[in-house]
């Protein structure tokens, strides 16, 4: 069973001011819960249809009905298993390897799909513009796939970051150097821009090195990239340097 | 103005059994209309809050209100106009160069950005299994950013196909020829597997070459890219090689 007030106040952590003024997020699905309960973050309390984590202790889980998890999901279709999870304390940034850097990422899809790519890379550390998409929106915690339990995220004023930076910043531009022949540096910061209106002038004007993704299509055509996928083909041709 | 009729019809489209019936689809945003406008496809009717496409005779155009966009409108949030288009007829399969073949994407999101990769990296053909999601969802149509217009896409019984090619396929797993130091084929098929479950064993059966993305992370994890990063990884690599 759950009561009213406990569906009033999981809900409301659909909400970023509610998440915050309660410290607590929700994760949704057995795969994305499993990771976070086997890394640092803290379990609030589990809500599942089926009884499947055993380990977890009787005093913090509760079995609900379908109707009950359909109400506290932020899902279209719910998983078996929604669990609230304790908001951990920011950790020091870690100034070193490959960081990447979002300026004002917007779609938590795109956010969420990023953490994942960048936890396959080894990337330890995500420093996000204050605009960017919260990381503890539930559609950004289920497009991680449970990465979000192991890569470093950082909410700050981007453009005072990169003007302190002793660090190479790498953008993607229409026009840049060739990623493809271009050095690349081994350690350095690579920004990811807004989806509709790419990286902002003000942090453009803090990028040291601009790069360009070839184009092979129609050269006519404006096209672009997802910010994902161009993210992939800058950290997968960053790590072949290195392979 | 739009009738009720016309409301009716058009919010309709949004479902595939209603396009399928109708032969017609619907685009929305000022860029994806453009790109569709500027390709082969056949304009049925323009609706927008504002008259800003010029060259659409008035007899295919209506102005019509913010509340009634937001009727026909499969967004949450409407642009300032959607277009209803004429579903052109399937073209001959071009079986030349590099071919994305789908097994069961689902998630209009990833197969609208995987559409915009190939238009990036010049593929003209992307198969996909008939389980694969709807090209002409609305979420597709608008996750394409107008790629839909300038990549040929086919469904079909995938297996057949596959059984029936002499080009090569490839496909990516979690074990396999290391992408980045494997020989690739200039021609050649790519298979992108479901987002679940990956390539299924009957495709999985017809694959010449495996290939595998390494992995920097932490190798304990189960961890997994999302399909559209994974293409974007290989799309890229295969094209490196000739560039």
């Amino acid at each position: 069973m759950v009561s009213k007030n406990q569906i009033k106040l999981i809900s409301s952590l659909h909400q970023k001011k509610y998440r915050l003024a309660h410290q607590l997020f929700i994760a949704e699905g057995v795969k994305g819960i499993d990771e976070l309960l086997r890394s640092n973050f803290e379990l609030e309390h589990l809500y599942s249809t089926v009884d499947d984590f055993k380990t977890i202790p009787l005093t913090q889980k509760t079995v609900i009905s379908d109707a009950d998890l359909k109400k506290i999901s932020a899902l279209t279709t719910p998983n078996t298993c929604l669990a609230v999870f304790k908001i951990p304390k920011e950790r020091i940034i870690l100034n070193e390897g490959i960081i990447v850097a979002l300026d004002t990422i917007r779609d938590p899809g795109n956010m969420g799909t990023i953490l994942r790519l960048c936890d396959w890379f080894g990337i330890k550390q995500v420093i996000c513009s204050k605009e960017t998409v919260d990381l503890y929106n539930p559609k950004v915690v289920q497009a991680t796939m449970g990465s979000i339990a192991r890569v470093n995220v950082n909410y700050l004023d981007l453009k005072t970051y990169l003007k302190a930076t002793k660090l190479a910043v790498l953008g993607t531009f229409m026009e840049g150097d060739v990623l493809y022949s271009t050095e690349l540096p081994a350690e350095g910061i690579i920004i990811l821009g807004n989806e509709a209106n790419g990286i902002s002038p003000e942090i453009e004007a803090l990028v040291t090195q601009k790069i360009t993704i070839p184009r092979f299509g129609d050269l006519q055509q404006t096209e672009s990239l997802n910010v994902a996928t161009a993210a992939a083909i800058v950290l997968s041709e960053c790590k072949r340097r290195v392979f």
